[in-house]
């Protein structure tokens, strides 16, 4: 590139967008309909199948981070995010808004990381825009993602699909990314070595409706707002009530000990490669079998289970034998965290 | 809602994000995809049609302008941009960056402009996802819009399938979006009444192709970088030269006159309501007393041919008789344009 850094121009739509196109981006994201350069991608359309659409911002900061950055970061939540609805991921978009001085450097740094995404899960950026606003006015690089996936016949996932006597399971350790991110902070002074799990979960899910069908209710990946949150949507939907061991909840020492510091709750930090499986209460220890055999799934552990109640909510029963509802997350611990 | 501003809390994914969608979104833009709140949405996907999929955010200044804002400039813009690939537009994604401050009310206004596209048009917006950024790490609001639409078999459009005998047509007058924001930058002290064009164009192309089928080459928006830039880019990607006569644009005489007295060119001016299309020279006189027939084609003009030439260029032959190369862009005339 001419400059080191972006400028206005480059969000002109004119000669400035398309050399940071042609010279960074296309070389790196290539594709037979991100070539095209037109107005929308066209793919062909499945037959006998529902497509999922989901569409998410991400502003964290910082934008690099231990374990990933705003890159990988984008394309992993988006897939993650079709992923739990049972679909399979076929393409995504990428809409990034510039601040102006943002180094091109670190732009080709992010390029790079959506691109390794992109091989390694196979799936496309079919579709892109790009906006540059004066500096003062962003914060580096935001980035949309959307995505498209394709959802087989007979599968059906949903928050409200939970029943009395299914099994809650979590696919690894809790916390991972909210803590990772705590220790870019400026001012903590902490020595922390836990890294972002950020990762795509839809070879997972897919391993797991081929298996197990409908024994599957609902998949959720717990990011904002945590464990917490999503277990208390679940119980709200499906009009049931949830009750938690604590004990069984996978967290990483390092993890537990930094939250113990600082005053937060652990199952209400962000994690972005991990995901909460309601499932049938016969299966529940096949399901946890099968996932400690995948790399994504090798810490999963049995949490509780679903109850008939008059009262929707997550109940967490203590280690040391107390009871303790679990609300949505009130507040913001820690803002821009994905 | 029980805050005046947005604030930090209703980017969290928790308590204060549900109460700004259920108070302040759901009932406006409810549908059963979107109230399902689940991590994507699901739609039928139709048998023997291909999916197209754009994507675009907008991050105009100011948010609200003669003619709209950025909420009907956002769906406009995802809507057209499926329009010009021939795609029936059929759900739309909404992508929101909120700065923390910014006004409850004007946050309402722009969801009620969302609502009145999406009634207007029909097209739901079926997931969504809201973030919040610290005051001074954005600029108000910034949404992406994307979006999927269907393509009937058989309709094939393409900036590359512009041959020698094809005329260009323009839909209507062209700058109107440009010199409508122009004219709400402080300073200029102009009296400017004109208003931005922004309007969905799909019911536009849906007539034309039903009317003209194959005959019609392609289909590009002018918006960012105008009708010069998109002229370019169909005469590189089609390796034709285009030719086009000054005197047959449609220009009102205030934008002429404000480019004018501004030193701009009009040709470079951002439009966000019109179209070109590239049609067979046989049908063009038809088409376009077609397009006069329509409110959105009422101003429609001839503007030029497509040659064959070992030049892949646009001419324009002035008014006065002279010549001038149109090349794309280069520089950023009014920055934050869409």
């Amino acid at each position: 590139m001419k400059t080191k850094r972006i400028l206005i121009d480059h969000g002109s739509g004119g000669l400035a967008t398309k050399e940071l196109i042609d010279e960074l981006f296309r070389p790196l994201l290539s594709n037979p309909w991100l070539n095209r350069m037109e107005d929308s991608a066209l793919i062909q359309a499945p037959e006998g199948k529902k497509i999922a659409f989901t569409t998410d911002s991400y502003v964290i900061d910082p934008i690099f981070f231990p374990g990933g950055d705003i890159g990988s970061l984008s394309m992993h939540g988006t897939i993650n995010d079709l992923a739990m609805q049972g679909a399979e991921p076929a393409a995504l978009s990428l809409g990034l808004i510039l601040e102006e001085g943002l180094l091109m450097d670190e732009l080709y740094k992010i390029a790079l990381s959506l691109q390794k995404v992109s091989q390694q899960t196979g799936i496309p950026i079919v579709t892109a825009d790009t906006k540059v606003v004066p500096k003062g006015k962003g914060d580096k690089i935001f980035i949309n993602t959307s995505g498209i996936g394709y959802v087989k016949e007979g599968i059906e996932l949903g928050s409200d699909l939970a029943v009395k006597g299914d099994a809650v399971i979590v696919s690894g350790t809790i916390g991972d990314h909210g803590v990772a991110i705590m220790g870019t902070r400026a001012g903590l002074g902490l020595d922390i070595t836990i890294k972002s799990d950020t990762a795509p979960l839809h070879e997972l899910t897919h391993f797991l409706l081929e298996k197990f069908g409908s024994s599957i209710k609902c998949f959720r990946d717990p990011t904002r707002g945590g464990l917490a949150t999503v277990l208390s949507e679940i119980a709200t939907a499906s009009q049931v009530e949830i009750i938690i061991e604590e004990a069984a909840i996978p967290i990483k020492p390092q993890v537990q000990s930094v939250c113990d510091l600082l005053g937060l709750d652990p199952l209400y930090l962000a994690n972005e490669g991990k995901l909460i499986a309601i499932v049938d209460g016969s299966v529940a220890k096949d399901v946890l079998h099968a996932m400690h055999q995948t790399e994504l799934g090798k810490d999963a552990a049995l949490i509780g289970t679903i109850h008939h109640s008059n009262k929707q909510r997550t109940v967490l029963q203590t280690a040391i034998g107390g009871k303790r509802l679990l609300e949505p997350l009130s507040g913001e611990p820690l803002p821009r965290i994905c």
